[in-house]
């Protein structure tokens, strides 16, 4: 019990870390620029507070996750380990939601605001953004499941159910 | 023991809701209206998906904490209450950073994607809008500290502290 236990722990780190790590590099090589009425028009992601914040956060979580990775099956360090898990989840979505609502504005733009839509003028970096969003929602799922499973295995002895 | 616990708990659960009921409703009632150029300009809460999404899960955040006021001395169903309150904490924080990247860019724009601020035509909302966050933010926190609380508490007796 206690060695599957660990064995779908580390499945799921490891799931986590690949992610956040993909999610970093996605976003960190988004590049592209576009040239309207002579005006050159380059798009990044240190253009937008969110998407840096998103890297920052995703870039946390990587180096997290490794560290994670190979503390996480001594006991010691278990309680810092499971409150952790929740900050970093906490983190992930937190960033993914402020990166999520910019590069809603930059595809479909909002017309009261008066704010145009600029995917049409960049694809490549809206391709990579929205490859970079997956990729950590992907990961924000998996430390869900992360926190909810160690969460029922830690609770479970605390409140024995009832016949 | 249990009874200072307890009334720390229902006071943290007191402040949570009243501050996610004030984001909700400073938030619902956001309105202003300008004229540019002989154009009428309004600005709602509903005119952006992020607020929406920010209104919707303050609301829900709301009802749950009225709710969960009510049911936290019930042992029956604490261990489903310490789960709902990670949840509901992910859910404030998601949907505040989604409207505070939506608002920063209301605020300041952005340059690179030919974004104009809009705070200085409709004074009134971006006023509103500020006072949502900081309520919501407020709300957020409170959440984070009665998460750990109840973890810290619950996990204590799994983890005894070695002399």
């Amino acid at each position: 019990m206690a060695k599957t236990k660990r064995i779908i722990t580390i499945l799921l780190r490891l799931l986590a870390f690949g992610a956040t790590l993909t999610a970093t590099v996605v976003m960190v090589t988004s590049h592209d620029s576009a040239e309207v009425l002579n005006l050159k028009f380059s798009a990044k992601y240190t253009n937008s507070p969110a998407f840096k914040f998103y890297v920052i956060a995703e870039a946390i979580a990587s180096g997290y996750g490794l560290i994670a990775l190979f503390l996480c099956s001594k006991s010691s360090v278990e309680r810092l380990i499971v409150i952790l898990d929740v900050v970093v989840a906490m983190l992930l979505t937190s960033s993914i939601s402020a990166a999520l609502a910019e590069a809603e504005i930059g595809k479909k733009g909002n017309s009261h605001a008066g704010w145009l839509p600029i995917c049409g003028q960049v694809p490549k970096f809206c391709d990579h953004v929205t490859g970079a969003l997956i990729a950590g929602f992907a990961a924000a799922i998996v430390y869900l499941v992360l926190n909810l499973y160690s969460l029922l295995v830690v609770l479970a002895p605390l409140f024995p159910v009832k016949p």
